[in-house]
């Protein structure tokens, strides 16, 4: 994640001055790279299946502290050390022998070129059982045989400010999904509505009863419908919020340095559910049409959201922030001006006469890439960063984060898919310089290139999306066809096929 | 609006019982549906130039105090009478002689079936010229001659609790569009980017100038562009707050009763603006293609936003409510066990095990026209309403409602329209029992019917929507044609045509 975190300029924000100049390459990320020493508590019942590309926890401590990549490179000693070569910057993909990932799955990264020591990309593909934690009729323990569930999950974390918190997701947010889950395996396979009630002790009645409801006069007089789908949805956000309590809990001991973005993929009972928190991206592409199935979360679309909790709890702002933005830096001489600004109820601008505490820096600011913060960090939703302040000051800038993703489902049973309809999912480094037409465009070209059923054609397509989002070696960067820069941030892409022959494997 | 404002049940809310059976006709709107009789506080400058369709306000406090509509309806009392009659539900809409509300506007509105004493929706039709406050160059009170702007403005306001903002709304609410634009007059006639920064004394120098940028490595490197349209948009925002703050002030004085939504239009430099706080709705329909204008702010649609509030100001809960929402009611007897609920975070539903606090009433209940708020209201958005309190509760209602509007903006330029395409606007009497899809299929329908530059063709579509919304009396109610019920709620339409001879006089 090129740059998503910045070193920021608290120190002059308050006294509204000029900020110093900063580094060219900000390299901040070195300072917490390392990964942590001591292993990571992971949940009670860790024992998820792991699929063809399982991301085992490395074993020891020693490995743990080293760079780690996803397991299912199966990258040697010697493969490891080429893959963490800025200067060559070798794309990676699990090997065309042995085991495949699940549904012909394709994968393909590349490291940076330098803006930090480490790919702080990582991923995760595996499929998961659940066992039900207990049957509906009450009695606890007793999973009836053959009445588990299983879920394909592929996930990809950006890191940011250290790999520690992107390490620790992949190896363990699948695991907080099945704990969710645990509690529905029963309900999710009756077909009926799922109960509104459960009883809390062995043996005693569910209370979806509707003459419980209270009189038809009012609001209540009906019962709301909860689907399915709703209740797969809840888990995985309350996945995303018990891994992020995890992550508060293993800082506490030191463990755990930096966040991540974290786009995660479940497949299950025939329906894809697509979780989103920050600034990774995934589309279906389907017989050549663009399906969009996230949205980036960033101080820019963000702006709203942080601006009313900044306006709210003002103590959040340190006296240091204004919540009101500024289409630029307001300058001391321009007291008693008027100048541009919106806030937390406005999508529209208006002038309003500039104050003594409009001199403060904006809680929000920049465009684009640029957009920043707390003039700290580009994404706003995430796990981790619990221990993030702005630059030179003891501000915390996690209050603002949301660890909360947004879930789009897409029901595959509602379509009949061709070997070429696929979700692509890629982190910014693949976005950053890739359209979606563009990524559409090179699905078609790529897939025509291959036979329906080779399954190696999903590998080379997430290649070919690396390699033309990362460029070429040429006058001094990595450059496209068309000149302009090629991306220099980690570039993670999985292609998950969505039908054909074996796809579903 | 009908039952949108219910008795609440607050003095059961806390102890977890049963609400007692609310009539079948809520009336409260009775109690408080007297118009003020007071003359209301207007703008300082409130000379809009009044267009074909004024609605000037009553001249006399004892007109104030009757049943008021439209004056572009031009009512005689015999008409105001007939336009009152719950039993006839005549379909009102300005005489086809005299002169034409502007761009030949289809109006047409009628009565409730008696749910309200009077028709708490009110309607309004301007052409607003604005003249500068003052030069850009910096001397005030001296506007150049012909360098004002005139704004074409259409509002549908949905009163509820009584008509008194609806009212004063209808009056006032383009005159702080006006008041808002004036320091606009210039700058937006002029070709080039607004100014960030306006000096606060005449002669000052502007401070558009980018050497005030602090260093290029900040994300502060670049200014952000504002468009024109991003301020007429926030100058639409203000002037609801303003006109927000004004009803406030006025409630101080027992002058305003109720609340309202508002639906408004705004045509300046070929540009549409639709601004939307409530439940009513506007819709394009080119060509026979739905461009929807606006959405609905309710309890389902804001549910997060709401929860969000309640969950960060629990003292606005008073104790009586929870942020949470749960699928039905809880009864005490579920106490400890477990039951669906979402909050503020969720999308999704999970369970959790019920606590003594999960029994308060939820701040967020029912589906559809039954969601309410607080048990109380069912619209989240809308002007007014400050006295509004939770029944049987000192509890005010008016911190969870926003007076801000969505505002949607339709370039009207980029497109080359025929005489068929029309923006309609209509209150949710309209909505509640008819399509978008069907709404498009009676413009189809009505406008064949009649030669393109016919200017009473687009009345005749607004008359044909509202009595297809209202239906005929059968059956002891008022049906449509399929058997259903039709809307017993105030049902008003403005047909904009967008574009054909004689539509821009």
């Amino acid at each position: 994640m090129l740059s998503r975190v910045r070193s920021a300029v608290a120190h002059l924000v308050s006294s509204g001055g000029t900020p110093p100049p900063r580094p060219k390459s900000p390299d901040l990320t070195n300072a917490t790279s390392a990964l942590p020493t001591a292993p990571l508590e992971v949940p009670k019942s860790p024992s998820a299946r792991a699929g063809s590309g399982s991301t085992a926890p490395p074993k020891t401590a020693e490995a743990r502290a080293s760079f780690s990549r996803p397991t299912f490179l199966q990258l040697s000693p010697g493969g490891l050390r080429r893959a963490d070569d800025h200067a060559g910057r070798a794309v990676q993909s699990p090997p065309d022998t042995g085991r495949r990932l699940p549904w012909s799955t394709g994968y393909a990264e590349v490291i940076n070129a330098g803006k930090s020591r480490h790919n702080e990309d990582q991923a995760c593909c595996e499929v998961v059982c659940v066992e039900g934690r207990r049957s509906v009729s009450g009695v606890p323990g007793e999973p009836r045989q053959g009445q588990g569930l299983c879920f394909y999950y592929w996930g990809l974390f950006d890191g940011h400010a250290g790999g520690g918190a992107a390490e620790m997701a992949s190896r363990l947010l699948h695991c907080h999904i099945r704990e969710q889950l645990k509690d529905l395996v029963e309900i999710l396979q009756d077909p009926s509505p799922p109960p509104l009630c459960l009883p809390s002790t062995p043996g005693a009645p569910g209370s979806s009863d509707p003459s419980h409801l209270v009189g038809p006069q009012s609001c209540w007089s009906s019962q709301k419908e909860v689907t399915h789908e709703s209740l797969v949805v809840g888990a995985i956000e309350n996945a995303f919020h018990v891994m992020d309590e995890q992550m508060a809990q293993e800082r506490r001991g030191h463990q755990v340095e930096g966040g991540c973005c974290a786009l995660v993929v479940v497949y299950l009972l025939g329906k894809v559910y697509v979780a989103n928190a920050g600034d990774s991206r995934a589309i279906i592409v389907r017989n050549g049409e663009i399906i969009p199935m996230s949205r980036e979360f960033t101080p820019e679309t963000e702006r709203q959201r942080l601006q009313l909790l900044g306006f709210m709890k003002p103590e959040l702002l340190g006296g240091e922030f204004t919540h009101l933005e500024f289409p630029r830096r307001v300058q001391p001489k321009e007291l008693g001006q008027r100048m541009l600004y919106r806030d937390q109820t406005m999508t529209g601008w208006a002038y309003k006469k500039i104050e003594l505490e409009d001199l403060r820096f904006p809680l929000v600011c920049g465009e684009g890439k640029k957009a920043r913060m707390m003039a700290t960090i580009g994404v706003t939703r995430g796990l981790g960063d619990h221990n993030l302040k702005v630059c030179s000051s003891t501000l915390p800038i996690k209050p603002f984060l949301s660890c909360f993703p947004e879930v789009r489902v897409y029901d595959l049973t509602q379509y009949e898919h061709c070997p070429d309809d696929v979700l692509v999912l890629g982190t910014d480094g693949l976005w950053d310089v890739t359209s979606d037409c563009e990524v559409a465009a090179t699905v078609d070209r790529v897939l025509s290139g291959y036979e329906p059923n080779d399954p190696n054609r999903y590998t080379a397509l997430a290649q070919a999306l690396v390699l033309g989002a990362r460029g070429a070696p040429r006058d001094r960067g990595w450059r496209l066809p068309n000149n302009k820069l090629g991306s220099g941030d980690d570039i993670s892409v999985f292609i998950i096929p969505l039908g054909g022959p074996g796809s579903y494997s």
